[in-house]
């Protein structure tokens, strides 16, 4: 059988403590976020629960059009790494997918590879990657859609960004972008 | 026509991103802010003005004793900087208009000189200067406020700056502080 | 009389003043804290009885189990030092007393030594240490309560410290823990 | 005459104190940088001039394919905003000019719009912007240089980025990229 | 034939790029590291592999005592997480393996798991686990390390954590401790 | 007999460690410092002596003009703080002293005050105070100092402070400025 939880050993160590002063912030998801991240459930309601996610052991659903699937395991869904300035994701690719290219704002990322298929998968078996972010909320700003999937005037992407005016209007169409 | 707007080339080239995951956290005013800035206002209730302010367009009023203005585009102001740790102000100095001396606790300062008026302008023309600080909500710290304005003891000031007991009164006077 | 107010020069300097924006974040301890630590009061309800505490003037009572005590001026405690990356402590130890082994998680700790004792008062006086931490917020973990005052299987707590099966259910019956 | 120094109040109150205690770190060029940023400059060599930068007073020179410039005043340029999170560049576009797409990983930015021209100067006369980096040694990444001026191979840039095999290699070919 | 080398997206999409100012700082280890990291590789020496790691697709060797072993990735080994704030390390646990207890001070640890055993390996294969750290140098402390291989007097330890003096002998003698 | 050590417990409990990998950075005075610190002596030669600091224990000279002298333990006294971000001083205020206005810009301060005298020691004994920062290297402005103490011209300082021509001159002749 297989399992595949994140957890803390830091929090395996010391959660189990009758101290009463405590070293991490479990997101409390009924308060808006701030810049640091959620606020803090109360230590009374912590356990040992909130330290581990099996989400990343589940495979992605790589049926789609780019045959590739990341799941994250950041604040927003894993509510123990709030605050704590990391995060991890699992990233699916079957064969012939593809992940765009993208960055992530304000974070660092360190990539495992699971197979060597790069960002392509050209290989024959399904890849999978655990990927490492230097944020709990690390951003995803896929390229594509900044450029195509909104209403910037198509001169405006075309000027900027040296594309063919009919290349960056195929791509509107695609995305779902206007203008 | 002048309009003069501050934005974020990275929100340009992002904000319309159909990505869930997003980098920014704009000012929700609503609630009491945090050492870390203000919570994020909901990702949809966002939109392109939170990351626009036409605030540093106006000319400051210099109609006042200093004949200067400062107007900031902090995070109370403009919410799209809260969390960004970076902000600016406008400061506006009349003919003869002074800045008095003060600190920004906790942030460092940039000024890009329009004129060259120094922190007196002994021009004969008003001068403008953009500033940046390293902080979304840098302090502000008006030495003679700090010194005159308040009702610590007339002794206790001149012990700690060995200015004359004269001074400290007259000053105290001046702005409003007792003691 | 003894009087050990610990208190902000830098307040003293500053709070006074007439400034409306400022660089202290009081804990607001009504709203739940975050990653950064509580949100702040609004700046006309903070008073200057919020820079200081004379809760480190007490000699901590050291009538217990390991005749010490800990005073902290925590931002929990002392809501002064809220997201200033500042804390204190008093530090009591009656002759015999002993500070059991613990850290701090994410915490720097400098300790300025009453009389020489060590972490064990084998003097014949008791003795003060005044610590200081490099968070308002530090975590505290002692080592025994990690280990022993838990429900974690013996077993697995004997395997990772190489400790005797006997002592582990010695000090687990000690501490509190089952399993 | 325009002069237009950036410089900074802070050490304009401080910098000639004769406390031996320092709260700048001027860059040390001879020595190679770390994450933080450059080595300091022993304050002894500290002059007034670390601490002003006139290259902001100059117009760019926009004779060049985007018609654009932008003059850094980052921690290479300026040793003197070396470790303060913070530094500032001009941004001058000619008429018809254009900045193209870019992301400064890292760091955010403000812009402070001289005229209404957006990213493209669509007006009559140059437009100048003042920007601000909340970083003294903010990341430049041109969308593409990143996409076309590489060897990376084509096929790999259309699967990643959806863009036509002809207009990845027109790209490449204008970039210099190969491959 | 398995493949397993870390690199960075980040890189990937822009370590080409002919910009001048980067967003990476590669450990130079010609020069001693700092509190925040090595210096920098001069942009022109780093290539492409300073990005990419191959130590972690190698088992670590678990023939010890502990039958386990932790293969870091951290600035020490891979150069291009140096100032990144991330590290990954990989840990290999043999039937019967066990990581001993250990913290890893100023850093928080996610744990990604390969099969179910926590941090002894009571099943019938090995495991693999991927380790991510929240950051470029995180420091490790073994707790049996720390209490027994020293040369503290064994009455001290015993004071400090309420072990038997037997127990601390023992494993004193084992770890190669004095005293 | 007094002994007033500085140490670190957490050093205390680890530094006697045989794992490689360590948690501290002990200051390296023959390299310049960067903006994060000082660069790290190699772990090899780091000893015990370097987490303790005999400085604070020693009464400060206090036959000065402002009766009262600060025994800083900073990163460049006490290299065992170097990167902590956490630092503390002594300060000893004689009958009559006063500790002139100054400020700590990038740090916060925490005062534990050994007798209630305030800035001012208006007792009949010396006071002693323990002071902690924020920052492993606070830097520290006197007001006085940075206000009379230069070749600033009078005029300037008197239309910035709205002090007197004649206090300005006064004070700039005791504190050795000139202009």
């Amino acid at each position: 059988m297989m399992f595949l939880p994140i957890f803390f050993f830091f929090s395996l160590l010391f959660s189990f403590s009758q101290a009463s002063v405590v070293d991490f912030c479990v997101a409390d998801f009924s308060l808006p976020d701030g810049p640091a991240g959620y606020s803090c459930k109360k230590p009374a309601k912590v356990t040992v629960d909130d330290f581990t996610y099996s989400g990343l052991g589940k495979v992605g659903n790589t049926s789609n059009i780019i045959k590739a699937a990341v799941t994250p395991a950041f604040a927003a869904q894993f509510g123990g790494v709030n605050g704590l300035g990391l995060s991890m994701a699992r990233l699916d690719i079957a064969v012939d997918g593809v992940v765009p290219m993208h960055t992530h704002p304000g974070a660092s990322e360190i990539l495992f590879v699971g197979l060597l298929h790069f960002q392509i998968n050209s290989g024959k078996t399904n890849a999978l990657a655990i990927v490492s972010f230097s944020s709990s909320n690390p951003g995803l700003q896929i390229l594509d859609f900044a450029l195509f999937a909104n209403d910037l005037p198509s001169e405006l992407v075309e000027k900027t960004t040296f594309l063919d005016d009919a290349q960056v209007k195929k791509l509107k169409k695609v995305l779902g972008g206007t203008g």
